[in-house]
């Protein structure tokens, strides 16, 4: 290994160290922080943040990157060597070209933005957060036109989540999704409420919890290398490759924090699965946002909604709440998880409704950013949209335009790639149990670590040495498609509710 | 406010945030960290305190300090602004004495010593941990040769927890704690074990934390600025001074783990209550170990072991514990909770007893700093010291020389902090009951907020602006005097077993 090398992954490992303590910060200010450690909170990741990024644009790494040319070519492209350095340079690369004092702004601003977007929702005016989303706008298109004119500048801001692929890529596959869910969330029946097992609380939090747990052990969750706590909005961390955290959030009404829980395990997975011999350097996460999710969906969905995983699991739920479970069957608790209803609030949604809501907001921010939507008419905009792809009006605006902290935190992008990762789980899913023909089977004993052992193979273990194009060839043996998708769904609604679509 | 100060404001604030995300870190590791996260921490940790140590000794600071002389020189010496430039030519010239390969070398040697240590407890064998005693005491010899030449070695060990004492002062101290307490503890009757409400488990652990938690909140624990957790080894932390952390270790057997907390509350007090104005510089922070331990103790033992607190405190406690309590009355559970009986495990030693233990190590690091007493000696050496100030019989080399972690971390010149804390709480204590002629009164109606508001006003809103002693003396009005302790002791002693000493 030569000198520059060992250089370059000792600054690497030194960013990463921070890196991960920022993250850690954030699972901590969510998850156990008391209220008033706020505001010295915020100091203590500013600088921790500002550290690394003085490291990735510094001239240091940039001239380590020159030196470092002909070694990187001597290495084989998939060698854990050239791929760092290959990906550390584009890095370095997008990072420069953004002068400090324009990322300080956007820093600012997201934060105060998320400020008036809270009290925008207390007090159920859009107007004190749009001062706020005018500036933000402004700011956003000055990143864009740091970077080399794209044909669409969404093209620059979706780059940030998911590397490579084109706003008409992401279009494509929405349009499609939008063309075949629309009319069949309109042709699936309302599940009668009395029938609605998974809705059917009280359930005793402590017993939910402890269940839970018990589910996600079986999954994969070992007690010496994982956590779980309770956080306001579920997300999941890696401190290290030894050390990730998940969080969720129980209701005693409903059984969405279990659900949280199983989608939370599979970015947590993912995290866990990296090579060792990535950790401590840029590669040791997964490849894009939308990658991330599809592994989360994964476990909540094909896995912790099918009927098989349920044969293994819920004689033991129906033990831990006898009174709510004890009549109902697997059959009809099978129908209450899977039931298909237009609701306003996005992170409640089903499967399939899901998607919509992400297509409403794709479509309003891409015509934001061209300017082709004025964000004064953003409200109605949003509220028309509603209406039309869900059915439902929109009683309030915080369910309607001030739902989501992802526009007010300067995330415009982000939001295409949760129903890019809802299509890809499913490729990846298919090619799975292609190899795994038993899989079925295993998941109705409660075993998955044939499951998870494919995964790692064929997707978790390169962690982020290749771009998302090249990770989804190598776990799914193709490009982003959203068919496999449909056809789960179109099957699932059949043989689940006998919703029969062309 | 000069530029130059300014400058110097915000590199401090930087170093304040890297060290409180340190210690952070550490709290997050004995409180949450699943096992397998040791390694990625450590790396994380290093990173952390590498960045504050080179800005602390860089040339940028150095010259800064020297451009505000003339603004030092034009403050008064009480004022934030010179006490800060004061505090901080001090840290940054004791910081730069020792060379950056000797400081890894120490620290490289922390880690490996405190492996050892666990190691060799495991195996009941010091030899395992001997060597490194061997290379650490070499290492610590080079860091005292890195300053001026003291009249004792030891000055140097002990300047770096309580600077400014000088050796002969703390063992003038010691000595005569030892001089009036070996014969006092020989004198004092055992107590029936049947009377010892506070050792007569089993205690429900969930009833016992909630009702610490009950007891800390008359106290001063604030839900929205402090945390209490489980940690193997209690201690205390402040994440920022509105983010204070203290941790606790419940037993079934024994109220240890409710004292634990009335100790770690008086650590986390003191932080709290350090002025806002210094926040974000080292300043923020106790002025030295046996001032902080002054806190602790006085809440654990000046307050949490008088008859005024449990007055108020014991009709709830007695109904937490019915089956445990319901009998034994309120004097009954007073002499409990004082009773004096030597034991061979430090930190479970009552009140008196605990300064033996402290004095065995005192006597023993600085006869092996000084080449009187050989490392190889030690285990015989430790189990004779606690025979003939203990009357005990040290069955297994865990009880005895492989008890303490504190030198295998290094942390030589620690030890007599513990004593001198005892010491100086009570000093302080006679103080403020002259201040507050009500005090007894107030606790026996749970009332703590007239003693919070004393300690914060004559010690705690200080920080680290004055030196131990100048903070003593503040706090005090005098300098460190063995015999309000003493007296003390004797009083209680007398008063509670009869126990007449001359």
């Amino acid at each position: 290994m030569s000198d520059e090398f060992a250089r370059l992954k000792q600054t690497l490992g030194t960013i990463h160290d921070l890196e991960r303590v920022a993250s850690l910060l954030a699972w901590d200010q969510e998850a156990m922080m008391p209220p008033q450690g706020a505001e010295g909170r915020a100091d203590q990741r500013a600088t921790l943040v500002r550290f690394a990024h003085e490291l990735l644009v510094s001239d240091e790494l940039r001239r380590l990157l020159e030196e470092l040319r002909s070694f990187e070519e001597s290495q084989p492209y998939e060698s854990d060597e050239a791929s760092l350095i290959r990906v550390v340079r584009r890095d370095n690369e997008k990072a420069r070209r953004v002068p400090a004092e324009l990322r300080a702004a956007l820093s600012r601003a997201g934060s105060l933005g998320l400020g008036a977007w809270l009290d925008a929702r207390a007090r159920r005016d859009f107007r004190v957060l749009l001062p706020h989303l005018e500036e933000q706008l402004e700011l956003k298109r000055r990143y864009v036109e740091c970077f080399e004119p794209a044909d669409d500048p969404y093209d620059v801001l979706l780059d940030d989540f998911e590397p490579g692929l084109t706003t008409a890529e992401a279009e494509s596959v929405l349009e499609a999704l939008k063309e075949e869910l629309v009319p069949l969330v309109a042709a699936v029946p309302e599940l009668d409420p009395r029938e609605d097992l998974a809705r059917s609380g009280p359930f005793d939090l402590d017993a939910l919890r402890r269940f839970s747990l018990g589910l996600l052990r079986e999954l994969g969750f070992e007690p010496d290398a994982w956590r779980l706590d309770r956080a306001e909005h579920p997300f999941a961390m890696a401190a290290s490759l030894g050390d990730i955290r998940i969080t969720t959030h129980f209701h005693e009404g409903h059984l969405g924090g279990l659900f949280a829980c199983l989608h939370e395990f599979g970015h947590g997975l993912y995290e866990r699965q990296v090579s060792p011999a990535l950790e401590r350097t840029p590669l040791a996460t997964g490849a894009s946002s939308a990658l991330h999710e599809s592994q989360s969906r994964m476990w909540e969905n094909l896995v912790g909604r099918s009927r098989a995983f349920w044969v293994h699991a819920y004689p033991a739920l129906q033990g831990t709440f006898p009174e709510r479970l004890g009549r109902g069957g697997l059959e009809a608790f099978y129908r209450s998880i899977n039931r298909i209803q237009p609701s306003l609030i996005r992170v409640d949604a089903d499967e399939v409704t899901y998607n919509l809501h992400i297509i409403v907001r794709f479509e309003l921010e891409r015509e934001v950013l061209a300017g082709r939507l004025g964000l004064a008419d953003l409200p109605a905009a949003f509220d028309e949209r509603v209406q039309a792809y869900l059915g439902l009006d929109v009683p309030d605006v915080r369910d309607g335009v001030l739902q989501d902290m992802h526009w007010a935190d300067l995330t415009f992008g982000y939001f295409p790639t949760y129903s890019l990762g809802n299509v890809i789980s499913v490729q990846i899913w298919e090619r799975a149990r292609a190899d795994l023909a038993d899989l079925d089977r295993a998941m109705e004993r409660g075993e998955f670590g044939d499951l998870r052992d494919w995964l790692r193979e064929h997707l978790h273990r390169h962690g982020r040495k290749f771009t998302p194009r090249e990770t989804l060839e190598r776990a799914a043996g193709g490009q982003i498609d959203p068919a496999p998708y449909v056809r789960y769904l179109k099957d699932k609604l059949e043989t689940t509710f006998g919703v029969a679509v062309a």
